[in-house]
């Protein structure tokens, strides 16, 4: 079957910031998102407290212009402010219209 | 530590369709997935019930024979009827007897 | 944006050993993860009961030398007894002192 290339982007973040990415996403240009309960550490926040809070991670496949305005959003408006994860991949789609 | 090649395949589906999905997976020769619990939205399901609404995020590690009748059966069987979202990457697996 | 490669490794495994592993990776060198609560089912635990058991998928961007000694631990402290899956991708991140 012939599958069209896209970038899928992971972001973890903290609850109560989940809903508003989740509608800067869809600003940006995504046309759906994932996001799921999930806890975790990072770098910036290792205190006993943090490990039990909660988290969101929220996950969209997009194409590279889009993947650029999220990437462009959230180094203004999320990464010098709060400890949330970001990562990139390489996927593939069956029907390309959708994403 | 030498890595064999395999594929992930991640399906989005709406919660009272996952139980199906995973067994058509196993069918088509699947040898295990994983599920959670998620929400979100996508293309065609935008309304605002449907974000609340419960989805399953379920992903498999297979091989390219089993990844095509995966692709093959949600082409079928899924894409036309339901409001699911499919995304496939490449993964290298330590242990390839078991994918 | 210029993004750095990284690799991101998943996990899956019984709620039980999760912390334990949890720690692990930190021991590691990495410098978070992520978690949520997930079930599933794969070639060493197909029965019913094991389906519905509690699993957790744990996954971290790491680097290729704290990668390494993930799955040398994997290999030596957990594969031989455990029925884990674990698969490795590559990622890219935009901040790369973070992971």
């Amino acid at each position: 079957m012939i599958l069209k290339q896209r970038k899928l982007v992971t972001i973890v973040i903290e609850s109560s910031l989940a809903r508003r990415l989740e509608q800067d996403l869809l600003a940006c240009g995504a046309k759906g998102f994932t996001s799921s309960a999930a806890h975790g550490t990072g770098p910036r926040n290792l205190r006993a407290s943090d490990i039990e809070g909660g988290n969101v991670r929220i996950e969209s496949v997009v194409n590279n212009e889009v993947l650029e305005l999220i990437l462009e959003k959230l180094k203004l408006d999320y990464f010098p402010h709060y400890a949330l994860s970001c990562w990139v991949s390489q996927v593939e789609v069956v029907r390309d219209d959708r994403y």
